[in-house]
């Protein structure tokens, strides 16, 4: 696929030459999806020209064009591209006095390959100029600004079409959009870049999320603790994360001489508390969780509506045991973590066991041990899963679970980490049968990863459209005039515990109806004379529509069956 | 009172100058509840010097002696005071010539008084001498430590003695003894003063508390929302926070070249949630909820446990309504104050009224409107109140519910703001019925005040023994022996969504009822032979003692009442 699309790059290249016979050429590699190429014209391209010179490339390729590769000196190559400036700065950067280049048609390009043999391999109806850019040459704001053309290249039209229908799925799920549209958050340039703000129905969601999980873990014998959003700097020295970590931890804040810092994980804290009394073998595992909100420094540039800020709760928590049980708990957790996941509607998964990074603590041997352990974990639960080298966490290697949305894109949720590094560097202990000091184990783990991502996640998984159970709204009353709001509070009382709303605002009912729909709630009740004298409802099902008029108890059993 | 308690001072000197001849006096004032004195003497005296002390002062006030006052010049009071360097250094700084004096037997002192005419007025049974501790002359570490006797004084030996009692028991619920006992919260050097961590049964409690004010205020039509921590500068800048509250904000953190701030409020967050959308006077009032995490700069001398920390939740809520709405809506929420208190076990409250500060923001006219709506407010709802002069806040008058504890201590909670000055400086309007812009009145309101305060204060209140729906474990199973595990299990199981923990440890039967009796749980249920063979319960309740053995619906009955 890379050889298709990297040689459409040159079609593109050679179709602007014959367009723009002035034109300088930079580089043009293939991407994911497609390929782009950087070019500069003395009369600037537009996104409306790109039509013309897609029909150009469709022509190019009829010609049965072969993309012939021949090695040569510098000195013939500086002859050959004396009429092509960057080049030859290309030229100049390359090491050794052979350098290849690639000629198809008129056109020649310096050039590694590989390519296809010829324009027969390439499908004319698999391919499309998606957008212009402006970039600098070799990406320094220093070097001139080119004309970036961007194109979609694939090997059969099917496959351009799908990722087209793909695309513009997923832009209609973006829960940036959504977000906002379906007021579950937003963000605000006075309160600053990567800190959402949760609005009412964002804080319902929340709240559903988190007491799902706290009763799943109270039952499971996890103890919730709450910590708070900073503490002594040199907590995070203790720990390590300020040598392996700093450039994520915000700037510390000065209180009577001592530096604190915005917590960018949770980890000392629970330690601390761990620690705050003696620990028995019998209190192992000890489990402690905790819904932390966390700061980490990223740069504005690479934040990302919910999936990529500066501040998200983690469904954090910590568990303490010895090496002997570690196998148990971690069956346990992963398990646990495909559950949530299911429960949320995602079907599909992959597993990663990412081993030792490149920074790390520890020993080899320690490192070697964890990681065993991790693989006979996934082994013996009969999992298939893929490894990740060197994608560990400075303390340890770590388990995560990325789920598939219902467009088939991963996004990383559930992460299990194996920890032998923060004991000994907190003085962990507990009081084994002998009566002797013994250093626990620590197990990290988060199964929705953070709130914020796995609500960003959620809105793209659904498009907008929750889940019953999870829907902030869930029913919504539409009282066909002003005379059936009584009658409509009085359905709303009857649904006691369900979130309902009653939409009392002077619209027609058909213009309530839409505003409902855009606003995805699962069932819109509507209630007008016929309804209140036969005491019925007019039940409409998202994405199914009309189901009639029925009784409240009718309607109860669809809800709660 | 005051002058009973000053007049103690100086019959405490007198008695210390003829125990000790070469003592130095500095200054004895009356203070709560008693006296003090600092006193230098070459021999240091102890707290087991007070005995002797205490008997020289019934001894001396058997004497009959009257306080005799004078005025006198300086240079006449030079010589007066001739041994006395640090009365000649308090001479110095006197203004004027005149000075009084006041002569009581051998002793005489510089001093304003007034005093008792004799020491008949002085009850010798009324008194009692407390502590000593350490203290620099005039409170300034430059000059010579004194050694400071304490006393307690009151007019009648009942008086005394009431207030013993009330101290000891005082003692007993401090919550800073029994949170860190009973598994609430605890403080660690480490991670900085005043930020507590809650331990799993203080998160309970937590939860328990938030979650019954979010369903109330659910069904008010209250929005819940939650905002970050941290937020531009600008915003408090713009509140008016920075200047008229700036000593209470953290040092500013660096990201990207602009200042951000913890935040010391949620207002300017909620306020950009309300602007975030045009508003129509259909949605007014408006009522936004959050349970918001604020840092504010306490100095460590001033912390205290819970009840003064530097990070808290508050429940705040803000409510933006018309001027012709106020009065309504402010009536609501004290009733609403006052409903939540009771349901926490408090039946007496004060509520104070207070008026404009010297730091305010606003016009003359708009701090009357507002003051005067406040208190027509608690005047039509027949409540009683006190005016705090000057105790507002910058941006508005409020009323403040100060509960009382078992003990009679007054708890500041509720407090109920208007404020006409913030939706001004943040622009904030709402389309009237004419289709013009409009300014809301915006009301702050808490009615915990803060989780860790009102935490503080229940387990004060309860002296940790909570009521049952509030209890961090409602019941224990106590199994008599091993045998037994397995069936306390199955009673646990049986208890469902109750808060139950079973003592499986090995431990005698009686230790575990001491254990259960010291954590304050409600209910013990001890199971054994006898109980397992008859599927009952020996039910333990708290305060009460024994109630038998029963059967388990018996059992839920009592609990369900």
């Amino acid at each position: 696929m890379q050889k298709i699309r990297h040689s459409f790059a040159h079609i593109l290249a050679l179709s602007v030459k014959e367009l723009y016979p002035d034109a300088w050429f930079g580089t043009g590699p293939d991407i994911e999806n497609g390929f782009y190429y950087d070019i500069k014209t003395r009369t600037p391209i537009n996104n409306e020209d790109l039509k013309r010179i897609e029909k150009k490339m469709k022509e190019v390729l009829k010609r049965n064009l072969v993309f012939k590769k021949k090695t040569t000196t510098k000195a013939e190559a500086k002859k050959i591209f004396k009429d092509q400036p960057f080049k030859l700065e290309i030229l100049k950067e390359l090491e050794g006095d052979k350098v290849s280049v690639y000629e198809t048609g008129d056109f020649i390009d310096l050039c590694k390959g590989p390519h296809v043999e010829s324009t027969k391999e390439l499908n004319s109806n698999a391919f499309k100029l998606e957008k212009i850019a402006g970039a600098y040459f070799q990406g320094d704001e220093k070097n001139p600004m080119l004309t970036r053309i961007y194109g979609l290249a694939f090997k059969t039209e099917k496959e351009l079409n799908d990722y087209l229908k793909l695309k513009e799925e997923a832009e209609k799920r973006d829960h940036r959009v959504l977000g906002e549209k379906l007021g579950i958050f937003m963000f605000d340039d006075e309160v600053g870049s990567g800190l959402p703000l949760w609005l009412p129905k964002g804080a319902i969601l929340r709240k559903l999320i988190k007491d799902y999980l706290y009763q799943e873990l109270i039952e499971d014998g996890y103890g919730f603790v709450e910590t708070p959003h900073i503490g002594k700097l040199s907590l995070w020295q203790t720990s390590g994360h300020w040598e392996n970590y700093r450039e994520n931890i915000y700037s510390p804040i000065d209180i009577e001489g001592e530096k604190f810092v915005l917590k960018p994980m949770n980890c000392p804290f629970h330690v601390k508390i761990f620690k705050s009394q003696p620990r028995s073998y019998r209190e192992l595992p000890l489990k402690m969780a905790e819904f932390g909100t966390v700061y980490r420094f990223e740069r504005s540039g690479t934040l990302h509506g919910l999936t990529r800020v500066r501040g998200f709760t983690q469904d954090d928590a910590h568990i303490w045991c010895r090496e002997n049980q570690l196998k148990k708990e971690l069956t346990k957790l992963l398990k646990q973590g495909l559950k949530i996941l299911k429960k949320f509607g995602f079907k599909e998964y992959n597993i990663y066991l990412s081993t030792r990074p490149e920074k790390y603590a520890g020993t080899e041997q320690g490192w070697k041990k964890a990681t065993t352990i991790l693989e006979q974990v996934l082994k013996e639960a009969k999992l298939d899963y893929n490894i990740d080298p060197g994608g560990g966490v400075f303390y340890g290697p770590k388990i995560d679970i990325k789920v598939k949305d219902t467009l088939g894109r991963e996004w990383q949720c559930t992460t299990i980490q194996v920890d032998f590094n923060l004991p000994d560097r907190f003085q962990m202990f507990f009081i084994n049968e002998k009566g002797e000091k013994e250093r626990p184990y620590m197990i990290h783990r988060a199964l929705y990863g953070s709130l914020e991502r796995f609500i960003g996640v959620l809105i793209e998984h659904y498009a907008g459209a929750f889940p019953f159970w999870l829907a902030p709204v869930q029913i919504k009353i539409l009282p066909v005039s002003d005379k059936f709001n009584k009658y409509a509070r009085e359905i709303k009382e009857e649904l006691g515990d369900c979130r309902v709303e009653v939409a009392e605002e002077k619209e027609t009912i058909s213009k309530k109806i839409r505003q409902g729909e855009m606003e995805k709630i699962p069932y819109l009740l509507i209630v007008g004379e016929k309804e209140k004298k036969a005491k019925t409802v007019s039940v409409r099902k998202r994405g199914k529509g009309d189901l009639g008029a029925m009784k409240m108890e009718k309607f109860k059993e669809i809800i709660n069956k």
